[in-house]
């Protein structure tokens, strides 16, 4: 049986940016070849970044991805590695062909992948399940393919699938046993999710047992807007072993070498062991199949034998904290910014946010500023100060008083408005930095908070990034513990045991008007993650006038209209729900 | 042939609001009846308000939409209209039918229409073409039908469609023509862009003739979010014939006497004017057609004959005023505001804004407040006051340069930095009054503005709404001239002929940052209308040099990073891409 060196090159590719990604392309293509792999994968849309959003429907735009994929072919040729196949990620459209003159593309635009070889494009596959649901709005933006591309390299057929193609029974994988490949190449652009990788292993096994086939499954890594991609890149058997596994949340490359079936003694039949489809297969099942030969040799086997090993799982915390500081340093890399200025209160959150920002970027990096009010407790300066000697930071510190002064000398304010007026003027302050120095500012309220509506309109909520956004209270504070495990203990103890509070009253702590927080974020994961209503979670066991209590909060919480005024649509194209567009976008139509 | 005096009720209905809708229904069926109507059609989701986005993935919302139907249907006949034929839009789901108990559907939810009649639901129809572009994410929510229901109703045969069912050729008309049958009632929630009324007329006529029937076409009418409804329902001919429309961005109830084919006497075949379809019509020809015939008499006809009239289309500028004061007043009404607050700086926007929203919500319940500061110019002042005299709106004057002083007293700030810090005490100061007063805030910053990011993020973008939010400025200038060709001429002169300026350094004028609003919203339009790339623009005969400024501000604006801060997802639904709900949304699980 034939041997083939497969690299999983597990990178990070930046929305827009076709030049930088199709040089990491090349850079990582030689890097492999330099370890002898001979099939080298990439992942999902790496041309392009993932995911482009309405870029799709500029047509300049898929121009840009047809005319770099082969700008690329040829430079890799150039680059000496012409006998080196690599899969990649791009978007097509249809019309004149892809190998063909830089063409107004009509028709259809296409999640696509291609092999190339020989300095050329040696086959292409379009990605035939395309994803509607959670973060996936595929069914707006591309054509599903509807015939697989089977290829064979050296004495190996290789079929070539993308990633949602593995979620479902059918399709590409059915008709990749009836072709009787050896090897699936799965290319993926599979966001984070906690304990999503828990899952992928025993997907990748189901699928790898409906195919009869080894898969190889590559994903992308690093953060684009609000989205992390975690790796987990992997090569499984159609027994079910899992032969090599990349960490998450790394760039790396994957290097392990495959026996495979010969293309001809592969049997072409279902076997007995096909599992039932878990979803309705709504394709005829005779889903066309093409087959490509490349022209010339791939490059000889040599040194070996090559090994990827299998990386470790991690617990939920170290998981969490590796996604939130990728996360925020992409955020911050790919959008140009140099550095960040946060608000320190003393309290968790902004501790949390703080530390994350300085193992993100470095403490030098990052603006810590104290701004103390009237109503401020001492132990508040002191824990803030604490924070920023213990992690590095720029420490500032922005008294408020005299500005909430002028404000309550010339308005009559009583009571939440006198409290948010506070919380306006060191957003105020921030932003100022952030004019005047060009920091981004970070957003520090977590989950719970945002969901409730306990934050200030234009206060604590003013930033351009919240790595909390997604983080339920309860989880900050284990957070914070399993992160003071590490010799530098970035955050005062004092800030994670002492009771939550806004310190905008005299006295003032989140329980006045907060139930306890390991029963309000239970709540708000059956209510928000879970989609249930009062009746089950009270059937849950959850007390009743709590729920109603919760429930009745987060429904007035209104935290959409709280951060962008929303209008009138009157166009095509209002700036909302029907123009979707990444933050993080490099793409440049302008010279 | 039969005489069947049909009803189309242009009504507004509130998302989530499911009692409220109900009772709409009652009162308009009412109504109704009261003028001998025998069929009355209500809009599409007419019990549940549209769009419902990620409400309906909670069991419990689509159970309350399925009780709300059983329950309307026994209303109306206590109401003494049990023999009047009720067609309204709700929400289904699969599992045990919902004329049976309160089960918890299962499977797919339905964009579901039901004919009511006999104290009963008689029949219901499962909208087909489900449309997944633009605004819509339908594919994400619904299971498309795969059945036509034809009800027969006074000796006529009477197809039950839903909105996009209309927009695409096969499907639902393909069948109902097949079906033979006399009239089709399509319900719709289809929402206004400029010139769309242009459109749907061609439309209807050409389904119309291909399913051979005439077609009773009703819309839903008011704001929800951002999305605003304009009615425009009406009843076209097999031939083509317009029998009668109803006005645009008014409640309205358009009765009118058809005559139609009775049941037996329709021809069962294609005819030989059935035009072909314009799209790939991907499901089999074959659509089932389920028959009903409902148990028991339609109440007799009597007095007539009725005749709902055509109404008059009216310009552009008139269709958007009505737009954007509709939008404004429902958005304001619906979340239970009871006045507004905005910033008025002599200039054209916010003295438009103010007008729209005294013509939305009447003067009294419009706080307008003047906010000078050093550079703020003579005439400024006063032509923001001179608006507030001609509207009579409760007009304010708060002086901004204290609380300017105070901050830059105690920071060192210099260029953008200090005409941000203007703009963002203005926007604490509208806040504050927010807060004191429970005014709702409006942002007045236009289409053109946002797209190349001339704005101050938490300055002049504060606000829970903005009216302009869609409009380019060129439409702006021309909303006033139109708007002051009425008699009250609510908008100084002064403020529409002299050069736009922010007036945060001493005499800034837009023009030095800005191209010609002319030149600009034409490049606008290209790029973002039309997702047109640079060379496109070019190739249209816009300036080179201007094209590439243009594209770069628009590219940098990052109006959607300026206004939520985005953060990094770890769940299943981080509040962001993938947790999508109405903002404006009556549904409360608390009791």
């Amino acid at each position: 049986m034939p041997t083939l060196r497969v690299a999983l090159a597990q990178v990070n590719s930046t929305v827009g940016d076709i030049p930088g990604n199709a040089a990491a392309v090349r850079h990582w293509t030689r890097v492999a070849a330099d370890a002898g792999a001979q099939l080298v994968a990439f992942p999902e849309m790496m041309l392009t970044g993932y995911p482009i959003e309405d870029l799709v429907f500029r047509d300049s735009f898929v121009r840009a991805s047809r005319a770099a994929l082969r700008t690329l072919a040829a430079d890799l040729a150039a680059d000496g590695l012409a006998d080196v196949a690599v899969v990649v990620g791009y978007v097509d459209a249809d019309g004149p062909a892809p190998t063909s003159a830089d063409a107004v593309p009509g028709g259809g635009r296409r999640d696509a992948s291609a092999l190339l070889f020989g300095g050329g494009i040696a086959a292409t596959y379009f990605k035939h399940h395309l994803p509607n649901y959670g973060v996936f709005d595929e069914d707006r933006y591309f054509e599903p393919g509807d015939s697989l591309t089977v290829v064979r390299l050296g004495g190996v057929d290789v079929a070539l699938t993308v990633c949602e193609d593995l979620w479902q029974a059918g399709g590409p994988f059915a008709a990749a046993r009836r072709a009787g490949v050896g090897l699936v190449v799965n290319i993926n652009a599979s966001p984070y999710e906690l304990n999503k990788d828990d899952v992928r292993l025993p997907l990748v096994r189901r699928r790898a047992a409906e195919a009869g086939a080894t898969i190889a499954y590559v994903n992308t890594v690093g953060g684009q807007d609000e989205l992390v991609f975690d790796g987990d890149s992997m090569i499984v058997t159609a027994q079910g072993d899992l032969l090599t596994r990349a960490g998450q949340f790394t760039t790396e490359l994957l290097v392990h070498d495959l026996t495979l079936p010969a293309a001809d003694a592969v049997e072409n039949e279902p076997g007995p062991d096909v599992p039932a489809p878990e979803v309705e297969e709504r394709l005829p099942e005779d889903m066309a199949v093409t087959r490509v030969t490349v022209a010339g040799e791939l490059r000889p086997l040599t040194g070996g034998p090559a090994s990827g090993g299998i990386a470790e799982r991690v617990t939920d915390e170290a998981e969490i904290w590796s996604a939130l500081t990728l996360g925020l340093h992409d955020y911050v890399e790919k959008n140009g910014f140099r550095s960040v200025v946060l608000g320190l209160s003393g309290g968790i959150d902004s501790a949390v946010v703080a530390a994350i920002a300085v193992d993100a970027l470095g403490p030098q990096r990052v603006v810590g500023v104290s701004m103390p009010s009237g109503y401020s407790s001492g132990h508040s300066r002191d824990d803030a100060a604490d924070l920023a000697k213990r992690t590095g930071l720029d420490y500032r510190s922005e008294p408020i008083q005299p500005m909430v002064d002028s404000f309550l000398a010339n308005l009559s304010l009583s009571g939440l408005a006198v409290e948010n007026l506070q919380a306006r003027v060191r957003g105020v302050i921030l932003m100022a930095l952030s004019n005047q120095e060009g920091h981004l500012v970070l957003t520090t309220g977590n989950k719970s908070e945002l969901a409730v509506g306990y934050s200030t309109l234009y206060g604590d909520s003013v930033g351009g990034f919240n790595p909390l956004k997604d983080v339920p209270k309860t989880m900050v504070w284990k957070l914070a513990r399993w992160r003071n495990t590490r010799a530098d203990s970035p955050i005062p103890e004092n800030s994670i045991v002492k009771p939550p509070s806004a310190e905008l009253r005299p006295g003032q702590v989140d329980s006045d008007s907060l139930p306890d927080y390991e029963v309000l974020d239970a709540i708000l994961a059956g209510y928000i993650d879970g989609d249930r209503g009062r009746d089950d979670l009270i059937a849950a066991g959850h007390d009743a006038a709590l729920v109603d209590r919760v429930l009745r909060m987060v429904d007035l919480a209104e935290y959409k209209r709280r951060q962008s005024a929303p209008g009138t649509k009157i166009s095509i194209k209002a700036f909302g729900r029907d123009r979707r567009l990444p933050i993080t976008n490099r793409f440049r139509e302008g010279v």
